[in-house]
């Protein structure tokens, strides 16, 4: 995991003054890493009968869909408000400023399926509960969220205390 | 491909009147049907010294990424405007009322670089051929535009003379 971490770019200042944005297109272009990255969530989830991958728009398409490839299983996105054409669940959440909201389709899950939501970052943990709460409107087992990055000093597990949280990197 | 074209679901009048919208989250959340889209994609790509995929957020995340992770090769990135954090290149392209673009990071690819471009749909082929220049720009070989897909009435092809173009389902 040492040479995944090493491959997590800083870049200061963005989006904006103060906050150091943590850039994992270095992992995805390298063909090595990147697979490790999928192979690494694989090995954790494939004896755990897990029936669904669920992730985040975007950057969680990028981890979430080559895990459900590698584990032959189905893919469910939850995407911001709007995008998604069918009937919807809705989970609004705080932002620094105003409210923001995801969205999944209603007929996402089979009741009580097993599902493992992926998303790159756990940062302040707002997002993160936002989706747990719509997986399990939507009828879903949630058994883990499982993210690339953690930044720990935002302590954003403080928000997830009931559910699993996994991250393979933490800063 | 019968199956996989059986499961795209027409949603009409999204995101706007008169449009039939073709979802594909059934075809993602079917495990056989998901596999089979990546698997044929890596066969038609396998043999061909492809050295990186690139798609196009977001929904070209979705099926990008597993193909890059299938062939065991890098992965690049196309995103809206300001959400790139390092050095970029940007492409701008029309849209029916004003102008959007995509960027890309400029250390993406080594010069000539063997790169296939993913996205779920080809529509007008605006955005299509704004990705294509700005893959060029950014130094790789395109090798081939691919779609699970083609909206064939609306003749995004005519945009994509200099470029090989490839679909799996068209409608």
């Amino acid at each position: 995991m040492h040479e995944i971490k090493a491959l997590i770019r800083d870049i200061p200042d963005f989006p904006k003054n103060g906050i150091i944005f943590k850039d994992i297109t270095p992992v995805l272009q390298d063909p090595k890493a990147f697979k490790k990255v999928i192979d690494l969530f694989r090995e954790r989830y494939v004896n755990q009968n897990i029936q669904k991958i669920a992730a985040i728009e975007s950057r969680g398409f990028i981890f979430g869909a080559p895990l459900a490839y590698a584990l032959n299983i189905g893919f469910v996105v939850l995407r911001k408000p709007g995008k998604l054409p069918y009937r919807t669940f809705r989970e609004e959440y705080e932002l620094e400023y105003g409210t923001d909201a995801i969205e999944i389709h209603q007929d996402a899950f089979e009741h009580g399926e097993r599902v493992v939501l992926i998303d790159d970052l756990l940062a302040t943990g707002g997002t993160a509960l936002a989706a747990a709460n719509l997986l399990q409107k939507a009828g879903a087992e949630l058994v883990e969220l499982a993210f690339l990055i953690e930044l720990s000093f935002l302590n954003g597990r403080a928000k997830l205390t009931d559910h699993n949280v996994f991250s393979f990197v933490s800063f």
